[in-house]
């Protein structure tokens, strides 16, 4: 847990920023800002609660532990009673606030209720209502031509069965018509050739795609996710390095961009063996919040085409809003959709692929597991997406990210030996900037923290912000005026 | 969708087995036998919102389709109402039956609510009572020696973060105090040596761990899953072929399994890279139901220990009572508990694994991932294990499954040439026997579906019983009254 210094005479800042507007709020209740009820966060009852749990569960991580029941809209309560604002929303999750009152009625239905007393497995014995579930609520969010879900149980599972179907898929088209040989079948067993696959998956250099042995072979973010974890020999291709505002830098991230593409189409001319997909994020988040323009993703898509690959977008952490469309790469305008899309975080909710029908593996038992999903889990997605639809959230987040990039670009412009690269204009509430170094943009997540607003890290020396998709300006005020506030004492 | 055939005379069954037993049960509305209402199963209902299915959703492994709103206790509703006896029971889950009263409650409850709408990032904002829940459930629930649990969201997922924690594990004993060079955070970037590592985990043939990249390497049971899948060149080990029953064929089954553990030995001291871990289910489920004793279970333990390898048991099939025991590997009474066990189906619930304090990895974000599990999850589990604890389900589960075997040992001495290799004696209500053929086999699992059983095939030619914990003398009866008459007539 790490230790924030003493702060009481900090949490003074100043209201530069003031929200006027009385437009009805989705939490009346919420607090009007932070609350504090102890020195420092965090305090006391957390600490205790975290050794606590150490003696049984790995606790190494803990940033402070959390009241959900006193927690409301953008509002995290710690187990002191103290409550923070909440930017970083459980790694990008919580799309609609704590204790969301529509989706505590989704919790108390009946369907609900009967989906988590009678887990199925969905594969043998779906349910009657499994169709009806999936086509109000998830399969409603689907990008255009897509019309196939495959539901999973987190973005790591989600996009390893993404890779499972781009395996069977490839090997399929070699194979054709004919059944697998004997050769091919007993040599599966002992995991060689040519019953397993030397196909690959092709992930980009920063990529983060989960943590499991088929997905973390495709991470490159961070050395800790991976030392000592043994690894597929998969290639990896290099992300554009771009320089912010994008909007300034055309010419230049042109070059970068056109380079990354030439090396990408290179690595698949000499991979020694077929890459049968290539994984993307709309945004780099754990990597540091990279951005690549639609030229990029244009190219990668028109490569992909060329060479037979699959392309697979992973928007495990861009998808459902935040960047200010449904979909992140709804920016790009492709040419032709991406041949499957992956997803989790804001749907609070295990994990999901959409693909198009040629992707559905023509046998029993091939893209198969016990629970295939839960359906738990795809009617909280339901709930979800049907509040995002009728409150409008997406566009609303599209404007309040406006409003919120901004205000940090004129806060920016006054400490620019301390924070630079703000990144996500244009793109919703998607927003993060570098910080000096790795020191200072820690010192700057506890500075914040100690006055009340909870902030996440990304990258090296990066910060992000991933607000809930109900995030209002008057939200946006505080923030605004904390980050100030801290930047001007760090 | 597999056809059955019309059989509507066929219905007509023998009363042979007639429990007489008026003892008070877990669900008196219950049917008092299958119920019918088309005249076979899948129904014109079932079959029809299958093929709808199949538009958006992967349908080629449905049985039928189930109205879980209707199903009751140790009955499966499909969508046209016909109510069948499930033996299977979502492939070896539903402990309690289907909407138990006191999971309902537990479903209802404020904590699951409040556990649903907000879905924390468990390592980073534990909940105020997550270890409550963990103490009061699973803790209470662990075997000896293993205090610590991971909380993961599948049995696979349970598997690999379970061979994650072994390899870290391994390393750090490696590497001693000394931190990670640079050599290791770099190469680990690439998937290469020395920043990944080139140990493995060993399976045993025929075993079942799983489908995601690294649990389908250790899985050796069908080739159907592995088929053009990348695998890792792990080590796989003879699992004993032994003959049922265990009680007749001592001499020859020990010396069977002196065999597999001497091979055990020398793959170990011939393998070319270290094992981080040798995992090991007690039953091998999906592999057919291949039963070993507690001889060479105790066997594997001694030589993990003696060469430094870890014993993992993957009880995600066999855990939670169902053996007659809450933990299958109790039967073995070994000299030294395993160092992690899995579990995951009959909690109906996400994955987890229990361990000592030795594998939990001494830095921040090695084992970690968004979710880290699922407190809705973990809730449901401890109101699972404390009906069990509360009616004394594994001991009445040990008593059911020793009638079961009789019984079923009775029945098959009149059919030698359809059935054989019972097995499961003193072993709960885990019990299988082998058909002739895959052809009888299937013809066995139509035809008790049609006359309202519905049953679990695995391996090659085997059938497994799967029934609930409140599976009752009454069921038991109805039945053994069925398949006898399948017997009699395929």
């Amino acid at each position: 847990m790490l230790r924030a210094f003493r702060s009481s005479t900090l949490r003074q800042v100043s209201k530069r920023f003031n929200s006027t507007s009385v437009a009805a709020t989705y939490f009346p209740q919420e607090p009007t800002g932070p609350v504090f009820q102890t020195e420092s966060i965090p305090g006391p009852k957390s600490q205790e609660l975290n050794k606590e749990l150490g003696e049984v569960y790995d606790n190494h991580a803990t940033y402070f532990v959390v009241d959900y029941f006193k927690s409301l809209g953008n509002y995290i309560s710690d187990a002191d009673g103290n409550k923070l604002l909440d930017v970083y929303c459980q790694i990008s999750s919580i799309a609609l606030g704590y204790n969301n009152p529509e989706l505590i009625k989704v919790a108390k239905s009946e369907e609900m209720i009967n989906s988590i007393v009678n887990r199925p497995a969905l594969a043998c014995f779906p349910s009657t209502n499994y169709k009806t579930i999936l086509e109000d609520g998830l399969l409603a969010a689907a990008p255009p031509g897509m019309d196939r879900i495959w539901t999973a149980l987190s973005g790591s599972d989600a996009n390893e069965t993404a890779y499972k179907a781009a395996f069977m898929y490839q090997h399929a088209k070699l194979r054709g018509d004919k059944p697998f040989t004997q050769e091919e079948l007993t040599s599966s067993m002992e995991n060689k050739l040519p019953g397993a696959s030397d196909m690959s998956i092709l992930s980009f250099d920063k990529g983060f795609h989960g943590r499991l042995f088929g997905s973390l072979s495709t991470t490159r973010s961070k050395a800790i996710h991976k030392l000592d974890i043994p690894a597929f020999p998969w290639p990896k291709a290099p992300f554009p390095k771009l320089k912010y505002p994008l909007s300034e830098f055309e010419t230049e991230n042109r070059e970068e961009e056109q380079g990354c593409l030439y090396e990408l189409e290179s690595i698949i001319e000499n991979s020694p063996s077929k890459i049968a997909a290539v994984i993307v994020e709309p945004v780099q988040s754990e990597g540091g919040d990279n951005h690549a323009t639609s030229f990029f993703f244009q190219g990668v898509r028109d490569i992909t085409k060329k060479h037979g690959i699959l392309f697979i977008v992973d928007e495990v952490q861009t998808g459902v809003g935040a960047s200010g469309k449904m979909w992140a790469h709804e920016h790009w305008n492709l040419s032709t959709p991406p041949d499957m899309v992956t997803f989790s975080k804001k749907f609070q909710a295990a994990g999901f692929y959409f693909s198009n029908p040629d992707l559905q593996p023509k046998l029993p038992y091939r893209q198969f597991n016990t629970w295939c999903g839960d359906p738990s889990k795809a009617i909280l997605a339901k709930g979800i997406y049907q509040e995002i639809v009728k409150h409008n959230l997406v566009e609303k987040t599209a404007k309040l990210g406006d409003y919120l990039y901004k205000n940090l670009n004129d806060i920016f412009s006054k400490f620019p030996q301390k924070v630079s690269n703000l990144r996500g204009e244009n793109f919703g509430t998607f927003i993060a900037w570098d910080c000096q170094d790795v020191d200072l943009r820690n010192k700057i997540l506890l500075a914040c923290r100690e006055r009340g607003v909870n902030l996440g890290g990304c990258g090296d020396y990066s910060i992000r912000l991933r607000p809930t998709l109900v995030f209002e300006k008057k939200h946006a005020d505080i923030f605004l005026n904390i980050l100030e506030d801290v930047l001007s004492k760090v």
